[in-house]
């Protein structure tokens, strides 16, 4: 391991390409001629797409610039690669009217189990402002009352740029997005749904697990594209129910599983380990 | 707890009818008179169809006879009661070409993991033979081809009814039935289907679960109905799988899921402990 | 069902006894001569102690003294039975240094998750004060600088009197407890542990987790009594973990299991679900 | 991807040394020269150790001498470094009595779930025999009648070393075995211990676990060094259990958990994908 000193920083070199021959003994050498040390790296080859995804947790001193030619001038062509720093980003919070998603990222965040900032809440009800506001955060309304889909949505986007959010968490906000607004936020977007996806897409899978009898109910985070419930899957997680549960009892106990799968999802993003490939995410 | 004696027995006495005061009461009662002892006493009234469940492990003397009258006479019209030894019951099992739910069935019953006589092993192809042989249960062929889908199950439920199983179970059975056959086995046969039902229902869904990115693979145990993987549930369960999981490696990883929850499920069926009440199960 | 008027109640019979003929049938009788609707009734037969549990969920119009007294005459001798209405139930939360399950049991009961009163916390550090004024609730301080662990524990004793608390919920309440100040709370008082108990008793359990080089993690509720995390088990749940996880992220990943079991257990306790029998707890 | 010929082969590399700057580059270079393409790669570095581990799955034409050689010189002192193949290796299975975690072994290498050849089973009972027989493998009886442990681990380590095996597998081998035994085989014995360790080391777990009033149960998988039930651990795997479970119902629950531990386990060994530090197992 390197001596610590004042200018050493710690980052996250992100490579996703076509694969090749030697990528990792590229990237590697690159590194080690940058004179920084490599604690922990990791690789994949997706052998569907054909593409290679390497994260590098480096430390050192940077030369950010230098380093980035380095590598565009080693990588083949269509290779996506980025530096950056993980420590704390900054998230938006979308909310309806439901708390525990929220109350579970408000508490990690001020006592330090998540390594974010939560620059602002907005809701499109005013129900959770008084949560929020406990926790020292600015709350936002931006009420979708007597507005199109589309207004709504412009507003609101319009909102979290104000901000600059490196991510926008969807902690059940019960809105369907626009494509308009999703287009802003390319794989920037986190949506917990309650089910175990693909089951029961839609409007409340609880009820929908209800009269379908089953014995399993989950959540899913996954990232948002243009079709519903149909984005890149992070993560997800389930518990057993049996017949003594209603809808309402399994909306009960589905809320710390939701709650958990969005906060270990949302903590695996943040650490740049979540990689997209078409509709497929790769964590490393 | 009474004293054993050669007339001593252990039965399982279920009940399902419309919910009405007094219904523990009153059954509890009639084995009281009949001095029977209860080692286990469950119930449930599901509020959804107004229906009352209850399961009963009864030790003594039994009158079978008088037993039934009594409880004729005391509960409601429409009601179903049963009284059944659970010693011993039969299964006939369905198989294709996979070994692995088959394998485990064997092994349980060939070393006590589960009171079952298997009477026979049905295949609509020859290549476990072998395995069945081994375990010394005889193995039938009733090969489907050249056969419509109703010749083919009139076959296979003529030579099924040789055996008057208690249960048909389907270990990979990988055949759509025919509603006549069905109809033939009301609650009686047990399916395992390989994925975490509603979610990808039909053909092959390790590929469907490849194909969409989850995270999670499972299994599914349900009695079969009409609606093709539409039946009662029974069990489920799930492993969490990851992105270098290629659909052969969900495939096998599966299987081991497969296998638990079909045993399982087969097990809480033997011992008289599930109700079916539409589409739904209710396990006491 | 019975018709609700302004006069019908909801309330939970409770009987523990030693096992005898016709137990069910008596209790039943006794509700169905009160004309009281069971609403729910589970029961279980501890044949190692030879003790029967049985949990009744009642509705109607209950005169309590007349019912107890049936139940005095019917019920053989050192019979333990109870009726109590689960409304908003009273607790007082210890706690120490740590938020998370705090501000899980404050979430959860300020946004309906869980049907009790949280009456007082009380902490031996202040750091969690502001947390829980955000909730609008009292928070104590009862230091321990300078005292007796018997000189604190009598304090701590007092003040949690002085809200008469059912229950008494250690949210990671890092302090020995005397025996004197158990003796006080029997069966009252409610331990999250950070380990699968009985693997990691004491100091430190992540790190003694983290040197035996464990697979999976967990925590433990349990009821305390003057043995060391010894005390009768409610509910345990693990999660996995790899070679990646130091202590530290150990415990990180541990305390949304803590948070989940003791507010799982925390309920079925309030929903008077959990028999102690010796060291073991029945849940019905 | 290189294109496939008849010399093209798939071997595993394994690297475990002090960590150093620029190990995974000289290694991936090393690779590169050779011409070997890497299909997958995984690396991780223990802070605690300070030791680098690296497992590299390499597809070409292989010159294992000149391979090594160059290892040998890029890499500092004191470093391990294996190039294997990793089909059909070769295991012998211990037992003793107990057949189900033997049987899911015989059934899926018999069925190409596991991609492994059982040489033999060595029991020191003759209970087993009939079941590995049934699947064409040879038994051995070494039965410890009258001799001292010394005396039998003897005999069964001559025995075992007739075949050479790559593993030795203790499928429920009740015995506990001599220092002499084990040295023979270091690293080389995996056992499924009836129990998530630490907690019920020895014997009797299940009936340990009954008295304790656990709601959990589990199984874990480790290889086998002088002090019993201490080696690292490979894996770990729980299930639920309540008040309903006996130790006998515990028992029986449990085997299902022990064999599956046990069998992905030796997936995991077999594919070279586990390395061991001190007491602790990485898996890459």
């Amino acid at each position: 391991m390197t001596t610590h000193s004042v200018h050493t920083k710690k980052k996250i070199l992100r490579t996703q390409c076509p694969d090749a021959t030697g990528l990792i003994s590229k990237i590697t050498n690159i590194c080690y001629k940058h004179q920084l040390n490599i604690l922990q790296n990791n690789e994949f080859v997706d052998h569907r797409s054909g593409h290679f995804f390497m994260r590098t947790e480096l430390e050192g001193i940077f030369n950010d610039e230098m380093l980035l030619a380095d590598l565009n001038y080693a990588l083949p062509e269509g290779s996506f690669y980025e530096l950056k720093s993980i420590e704390k980003q900054k998230i938006v919070i979308l909310v309806t009217k439901e708390a525990h998603c929220l109350g579970d990222l408000l508490m990690k965040q001020a006592y330090g189990d998540m390594d974010v900032e939560i620059t602002a809440v907005i809701g499109n009800h005013e129900l959770l402002k008084p949560l929020v506001e406990r926790f020292d955060i600015p709350f936002h309304l931006v009420s979708h009352e007597g507005l199109s889909r589309e207004e709504h949505d412009k507003l609101m986007s319009e909102k979290i740029k104000e901000f600059s959010p490196d991510y926008v968490v969807l902690a059940k906000y019960m809105r369907i997005l626009t494509p308009q607004f999703v287009s802003q936020f390319d794989k920037k977007i986190i949506n917990i749904h309650h089910s175990f996806l693909p089951a029961f897409i839609g409007a409340k899978p609880y009820h929908q697990a209800y009269e379908r009898g089953v014995k399993i109910i989950g959540a899913t985070a996954h990232f948002v594209n243009n079709d519903l419930d149909e984005g890149p899957i992070i993560m997800q997680d389930v518990i057993h129910v049996d017949h003594t549960y209603t809808a309402e009892a399994m909306m009960k106990a589905g809320r710390d599983v939701e709650k958990n799968v969005l906060s270990r999802s949302l903590e695996k993003v943040l650490a740049q380990r979540v990689f997209v490939q078409g509709n497929h995410t790769i964590i490393l």
